[in-house]
């Protein structure tokens, strides 16, 4: 793949448009025999377009809900076409006047090597010195920005607050820890599926206290990583972890409900919190939120958050796979918890 | 009872300084043997201080979650001490000044005939032309004040929303109901448990539909009764109702969690909403309050709702039972679902 984009971008033809498309609509969880990889040939590109080379693409939880028929907060993907999601990429042919060839644009157009986009679904980005490509899609793109906006807008984290963060060592709950820490938290807490995970938070990320949840009750485990109780619960997962944060909130406690990866797969929803009648009596607010929402707030994201990236005082990691064929195993790997930090699909080697 | 106390007030020994006392903590429902009635005999009045003889008293629902052991939002009732609950009466003796013998006043310590409080304990009750003095425990009192909160403060409440309540034919859900209305609902909807409930609620109160949650799944009723969804969800039974109501919400919705009653006496906690991972994608919200942390609101509230109520805008409904020995009866009969409205006791028949 890698070489064969890198001759050259413009309508060449051959494997240079190829697209992973959605075959059939998965029960439970995903398999690869789900997707399927298509030649689109070369698009036309109009006035009021550019073309654009994909560097990088994003897989994330929230496209397992898309794969679903029926309702949710955006359409389907729809069955024989190509998915969607983030990508970041290079201009390769442009008849749009602020944009030329050589921008790198940040946009929804993923898994597909090359994308046709009208100017106004295209981000420009100013990149920053030393900070590679691959961020936008992660510390400095929606996950950044649902970190940023589910933390201080829909949880009103404030100083002092004790927070914890579900799927922590993930591209958006490693960065609601870190945010935490230099807004003042009091404690930030963060729940992983390995043992790494765990050491990683504490010793990388500079948490307070992070537990295995597969090493028994969540309910156990929080309540010692967090004997005084929390004030914030930052929502990636559902399922037991939010049974166990109501009951460790405390008083005016609030919960930023981001995804419930635990629920996404499952053939049959799990029972909900048991305990969530204890929101009246200590007044907790639940709130779910999608980061699209809050798009307004990228610009402040962006602000507070790349200096602290430029001096070292946020780190992210990223576990990168190379290639489009790659994207669904990688997809459907970061389901399963096989990634630290941001998942990422490199679709051309010659970008860092 | 009534006949006692009304010979005269002060300190005149006997049965008139009678109280009800938490003689066990219940188990599941609560029984009479939970409650034992006691002469605590005459009281100290000290300076700062007044007697007052309780006219009318309340049994709500909050109650039963102060008959447990351990946390609360408030502390537990003691066992073998006096119960407290919302109550009004008539001043009888006073050792403040800016209180008089005649006075009628609103306070914390019903469950007994007299009781003595300091001066910020009560409130002073002005009443308006024709409304009987027991609606200072109901529409005019906490109840009201729970269904403006709720609706307005923590629902958030807009002209246009459609809204549904639950426990509709009590205390607080016929006024939430009805505010709801006179505010600009774009549908007001309606759950209770007797087919007389529901026709009140809609020959009465004005709501555009109601059912009989007894009468089926509470998922069908709702979705029969608001076909095109609802925007505020206002909670008084938790249980299948929440779990109904979430998957009813739109874009966008709320839920002020009032209260759990189908929670309350249940042995174990029934399984939480199994749909609440819903809201994430339809961004809703779910907040749980108590109306005492809205007391800042009570002079709002009497503004718009006192003329409704005296221009006969809003109507409401009392069970009306009569003497102290019969309160822990009323109480049960009142979770059970027997009142039609606020559940009342009349310490006194003199007074209306």
């Amino acid at each position: 793949m890698a070489d064969q984009t890198s001759d050259g971008p413009r309508f060449a033809g051959g494997t240079m448009f190829r697209e992973i498309r959605l075959a059939s609509r998965p029960s439970g969880w995903p398999t690869e025999d789900d997707f399927e990889m298509a030649d689109a040939g070369p698009p036309d590109v109009r006035d009021g377009q550019v073309l654009v080379r994909n560097l990088f693409m994003s897989v994330d939880p929230y496209m397992r809900g898309r794969m679903n028929e029926g309702e949710s907060y955006v359409p389907p993907f729809e069955l024989g076409k190509a998915l969607e999601g983030g990508a970041v990429g290079e201009v390769v042919d442009s008849r749009v006047a602020a944009l030329a060839p050589g921008d790198l644009v940040l946009h929804r157009y993923g898994w597909r090597e090359h994308a046709v986009l009208d100017a106004g679904q295209a981000r420009r980005i100013d990149r920053l010195r030393g900070i590679p490509l691959s961020a936008y899609l992660g510390v400095l793109g929606m996950p950044g920005l649902t970190a940023y906006a589910g933390l201080l807008d829909i949880a009103s984290f404030k100083e002092g607050d004790a927070v914890f963060v579900s799927g922590a060592a993930g591209a958006v709950g490693s960065l609601v820890g870190q945010i935490a820490r230099l807004k003042g938290a009091s404690r930030v807490v963060g729940s992983a599926g390995s043992d790494e995970k765990v050491a990683y938070l504490i010793e990388e990320l500079g948490f307070d206290d992070a537990f295995n949840y597969k090493k028994g009750r969540v309910h156990d485990l929080l309540a010692r990583a967090a004997p005084d109780g929390i004030d914030v619960y930052f929502d990636n997962v559902g399922g037991d972890h939010l049974e166990a944060a109501i009951g460790a909130l405390r008083t005016y406690g609030r919960v930023a409900m981001c995804g419930a990866i635990s629920v996404y797969n499952a053939p049959e929803p799990p029972p909900g919190p048991r305990n969530l009648f204890l929101a009246v009596g200590r007044r907790l607010t639940l709130r779910g939120f999608i980061a699209g929402d809050h798009a307004g707030r990228m610009g402040d994201m962006l602000a507070e958050v790349a200096p602290w990236l430029a001096e070292g005082r946020i780190t992210f990691q990223e576990t990168v796979v190379d290639g489009l064929e790659n994207a669904p195993r990688a997809f459907i790997d970061m389901l399963g918890g096989a990634n630290v930090g941001k998942m990422i699909v490199r679709l051309a080697a010659d970008h860092a």
